[in-house]
């Protein structure tokens, strides 16, 4: 379901010096929460898991997998459940098949035509390509369109939002034209597909069109398929427009499970479905709908590669769209992989990538889905050779990622108590291609990942993941900025927000998670579209699948570690670092909105506007904002000293105890507690309007989807000007980060007796 | 020939806090230079010259100039410098047309074509319009091609290099591309179009092809011509590319004027041709060209907006180009006159604008010529009803300005000696369109420029065109600068360039110079096309020559108060704060390229260029770079202190002594000291390498040609690490201010006698 942007990847976080050293550095000493003498053990498993995925059984494994189209409900999808079963048995895991009951909107009827100032019927489909035998599937594929749309039949003019963000009304609004009454074509980019019939809709559209421009997604980026990579005139991005910042997973159950037996919700009662009928297009059939628009030419930064003048309308294009689905109950199958634990089994550590796919679905899902078999398979035949885990271990692979990750909620949802209670970590990958790790994820796992990251090595350069991630940053890092490294010395990981299956463990459950793959070089535009098959990723991606293995070394090696470990190895001073530069973020955010407020003020008292309007183009007169008043961070800046001052006690202590443990250790009682550690940054009563999002310090943003919004009850009561809430909310976030600090100091004292 | 950019106009300086005042504001008091009783007689004659410029009559002259082509050597160049000799006869002007001979070559064969992969003629015509008239005299048209382009036959492989500047060799560089013994194609933008053939033949190129991408000039912007203004896709940009940073003027007679017995130089020895063939073209002659060529794909800021995938070469596209041109010896009209003024007539006030084009050119250059005219013709009625000014007044209308600012460089060459010694400004005009007044120039007429600004109104907003300058800027100004105005609350004024006939004036000569015009709403897109006409100005540009109006009633009023002040108006406490903002930013300058060289050589050390490079795309090895040294700006620091001291007393006892002043004074000697203002900051020696450039403070940058490099040789001596030169140039500079400083306390000493 993830659309990684490379810009995304590679600013994270910032950027650690490190001395000159030799590229392929020698492993470390002790792995993090390990003794010496567990370390050594652990190493040793660690070496012999990492020599065993194969890239030959990656590239068969993908051949299988995305032979046909395997989206929710169709025969494909259900036969690769049946045939991942079987491997996950061959292996010696225990496994099964979870299977829930789902709502997944399909194609009934899909209409899109110019009606004014000429006719134009849009095509709506995706041409196969000579050479790519599953391009010719047509049948079985799952036309282009956007899931959970409402059925709608609507005829207005045509407006062109560009993104369709806030800040293009904003632009609109300048210029006094509405999308009353209109239907919206909006380029794709900048936010989460669904948040753009979302805005539009609030803003009045009927309808919204949401279409690849070759700008962001298209030949200006490579030659096209199936020369290059690029996506091709008629490709279009297929996705999800539920509404999910609201909740996640199966519309009719939200946060219980989807069993047979579950009380579902009434179609009528669902609030995550679109308010307009929304329907996705390729730029081929895009051009003729824009260039018909007339009307005031669209600001620059809203031009896109089409070569035409872009305008805003509404004007002289007319268009007629109609979209209805067969709403449908499918079923999801999630195949589930057990490795009991030996001395902590009722711990679990949980990996997964989803199966399902929008078509044939290579790249995403099968990319990552091909490692983590590898893994698995790699897990059981070390099992066979006397490998004993500490705790359990979950391999999964999810169906339904990609209409609304329904696999994983309704699973999460349905084992939500155990879960809570028990899950060490959820570590997730979906699609992956070449180039530099990118991994984001809870911020006690920080340091963690980074020890994982220094011992795996990069396939191109035989430097480690980490100092291949390091030198990209310190390559963009400003020139201005020396020796500016966290003081840790770790990498810096992103947040998560959404856009795969973690979202239902962090968000919702609160247990710690992890998502991973390899991108930066190369390998896009074939997301969401017929063309992400086995043909485009072989030519144009990781064809060797060397990066594939490296990511099955990367996440099998977390999870070994995550099970063996004497404690759990999570770390506090890189998150306490992380929230206090949250925090500076928050406090420059409303700073920033004060000296914006008072410009447009100072503007508009000295006719500024007025003085700078082009007669021409008449722009609609600004109204005076309220000034910014003063917010008090203080309790949040309290709390993070706090948090940072228990957080660099438990480091001496942890480091002390373990180093100095004669044997492998027995901390059951303190790893019990640490489980609560990440739970413990989550309110039961949920984010302010939407209780299915409970961590306070990570969601996906109300208006940008699948982009994070760290500590967002604060950050989006700011960016909404809602002060009061935005007090209210510092307080919980306060509370969270101070109760932290005490589980943290409680955890020391368990330690050092 | 000048080619404004929207950005740049509104970006020329600072921004000044102003108390909310009623949007039309009275006159200010008494006038800068003008004792009181002068000042209220000064009033009275400009209200009644504000009162005659008409946009009727201008309409009427830019049809009339525009008829028909009207390039150096063309009937109908020669036939305009006639009639606009009888203009300013008939207002009662002392008028004369003064010749030159110089070297203006003029196409015989040009021929672009492609040779491999396919085969491609381009077209390097522009179609007539219907419906508008003057698009159909092809036979009279000079057809698209680059003035001063050396002969040349060459064919070899094509490579694309962005806009050609050296930051893109730069990059060519990293991914070990040479464009040695290819024929380069770069786009229109960012440099002066003849840097673009200078540094690809530096570098090895055979041959350059430059083309306007529509991303910057075409369909992107607006509707193309004849709907909208924008660049069609067959229209072409003429255009010099004469090394004009070696010298301007006729190339045969650099330094002296090109009368007919002057001493000419041989065309074997003239330096400033270009080194290779050059040719401009449209694009759709580029498109076919563009899209043959293969290699890797170009980065994502070299992309146009063709809806192409920009390639890099060199690959599979080979073309064949021949530029040969007639080298003949063309006479150039310049209209010359003069209304001699009465108590100081070897003092003189001189105003210009070009008349030839390089087609029909109604915006370039008959949108300023027509303003000028009806100032002229202003000037003329107010003398015969009894205005007399001061000082001698010489309004030139220039020929050949396009090919090399011909006229006006030889003209100054000629009467250099005249004019260093009495010149107290010259204020040039060129093309004119819609919105702000775009000023640029010596900063000791800053403040001078700021009072007529303020006084005149503009004529969309009734403000004056001072507040809707201030207003534009504040538009612009980042939300954090509160208030950070000058300290003198003047709007700052641009540096000049090149670009225009002011060159030789200022730069050569030291003469106080100014350049007008109103830029900045809408209308652009036929610069140096042969839609440059008057169905295209009126259509598009200031049709109802209101702007045209009050560029004549700027310009006109800046004349008679240059011409009838006491005092000449110059003030130096803006110069002395415009060079202390220089000097500062030649120290952010080094240190920005100290950080710079510091990462650089970190991330070798580090390797973490090799760690980022994409082995599917390999990069050079980047190289070791030398350190920055320290550079001691201290005595540039008190030089500008010396200064602004001088300047603060200066305009203490200025105005002191003007405002009790009883009558009209009269300041003959302090006011031949003055002159010498401009000229103190010159140098007889010149340039580094280009001596004909005398001016330390302003210049056309030798990589960026119209652009303007401030403390050019400073700043250039930087960039180039010539770290020697640049503390020479430092020397030079700091003793050329320190004389300024001295002069003015001079001139302060005789102003209190």
């Amino acid at each position: 379901m993830r659309f990684v942007s490379l810009p995304l990847v590679i600013a994270l976080g910032g950027v650690a010096a490190v001395p000159a050293t030799p590229i392929t550095a020698a492993p470390s000493a002790d792995i993090l929460g390990f003794t010496p003498a567990s370390s050594r053990v652990e190493r040793e498993w660690e070496t012999r898991f990492r020599a065993m995925p194969n890239p030959t059984r990656m590239r068969a494994d993908m051949k299988r997998l995305s032979a046909y189209p395997h989206h929710v409900g169709s025969p494909y999808d259900k036969a690769n459940a049946e045939w991942l079963l079987t491997q996950f048995k061959d292996a010696g895991w225990d496994a099964h098949i979870e299977q829930f009951d789902v709502l997944f909107p399909t194609p009934k009827e899909r209409k899109l035509e110019m009606i004014a100032p000429t006719r134009f019927v849009a095509k709506l489909t995706e041409p196969p390509v000579p050479g790519d035998p599953t391009t010719y599937q047509t049948a079985q594929q799952l036309p282009p369109y956007n899931a959970y749309s409402i059925d709608g039949d609507v005829t207005g003019p045509l407006v062109y939002v560009n993104y369709g963000i806030p800040s293009d009304y904003d632009e609109l609004a300048r210029r006094g034209i509405s999308v009353k009454g209109a239907i919206v074509i909006a380029r794709y980019g900048r936010s989460w597909r669904g948040v753009k019939p979302k805005i539009a809709g609030e803003h009045g559209a009927i309808g919204c069109i949401i279409y690849s421009d070759p700008a962001d997604d298209g030949y200006t980026q490579d030659d096209t398929f199936p020369v290059g990579p690029a996506r091709a005139p008629n490709s279009v991005q297929r996705g999800s427009v539920m509404e999910m910042t609201l909740y996640q997973g199966d519309p009719l159950t939200p946060g219980v499970g989807a069993t047979k037996d579950a009380k579902r919700l009434a179609l009528k009662d669902v609030k995550v479905f679109t308010k307009i009928p929304v329907l996705p297009i390729g730029y081929a059939d895009a051009k003729p709908l824009l260039s018909a628009i007339t009307g005031e030419v669209a600001p620059s930064d809203w031009r896109g590669a089409l070569p035409i003048t872009y305008k805003i309308g509404p004007g002289a294009a007319r268009v007629h769209l109609i979209v209805k689905s067969n709403w449908d109950i499918k079923p999801v199958y999630d195949v589930i992989g057990r490795l009991t634990g030996s001395t902590q089994p009722d711990q679990l550590v949980i990996r997964a990538n989803h199966h399902d796919a929008w078509v044939n679905g290579a790249d995403d899902p099968i990319s990552g889905l091909v490692a983590e078999l590898e893994e698995m398979r790699a897990l059981g035949a070390l099992k066979k050779q006397g490998w004993s885990p500490k705790r359990t271990i979950i391999y999964a692979a999810w169906d339904g990622e990609e209409p609304a990750v329904l696999g994983s909620a309704e699973w999460a949802e349905t084992h939500a108590e155990d879960l809570t209670q028990h899950a060490v970590a959820y570590l997730n990958s979906d699609n992956t291609g070449r180039g530099y790790l990118s991994v984001s994820g809870s911020h006690i796992l920080e340091k963690f990942i980074n020890g994982v990251a220094g011992d795996i090595t990069d396939p191109e350069t035989g430097a480690t993941l980490q100092r291949r991630m390091r030198a990209s940053r310190e390559l963009r890092a400003p020139a201005a900025r020396r020796d500016t490294a966290s003081k840790s010395g770790d990498i810096q990981i992103g947040a998560l927000g959404s856009g795969s299956d973690y979202t239902t463990f962090l968000q919702h459950l609160g247990i710690p998670s992890m998502d991973f793959g390899f991108h930066g070089e190369g390998g896009r535009g074939s997301y969401h579209s017929a063309y992400d098959d086995f043909y485009w990723y072989t030519h144009f991606s990781d064809s060797s699948f060397v990066y594939g293995r490296a990511l099955a070394q990367t996440v099998g090696t977390a999870m070994m570690r995550l099970a063996d470990a004497d404690v759990i190895p999570y770390d506090y001073t890189d998150l306490a670092e992380t929230v206090k530069g949250y925090a500076g973020e928050l406090k420059r955010l409303v700073s920033g909105m004060a000296d914006d407020a008072a410009k447009h003020n100072r503007e508009i008292r000295d006719s500024t506007f007025m003085l700078t309007t082009d007669p021409r183009y008449p722009m609609a007169a600004p109204t005076i904002e309220a000034d910014v008043p003063k917010i008090d961070f203080s309790p949040l800046d309290s709390a993070i000293a706090r948090l940072s001052d228990a957080a660099n006690k438990y480091n001496t202590t942890f480091t002390n105890t373990l180093d100095n443990a004669k044997t492998s250790g027995d901390f059951a009682t303190l790893n019990m507690r640490l489980i609560k550690s990440e739970h413990t940054l989550t309110s039961d009563a949920g984010l302010p309007g939407r209780p299915w999002f409970k961590h306070l310090l990570y969601a996906p943003g109300v208006n940008t989807g699948y982009g994070v919004k760290t500590i967002p009850a604060v950050r989006e009561a700011i960016e909404a000007k809602d002060w009061a809430l935005a007090r209210t909310e510092i307080t919980r976030v306060s509370a969270a980060l101070s109760a932290e600090a005490a589980l943290v100091t409680q955890a020391t004292a368990e330690l050092a007796n």
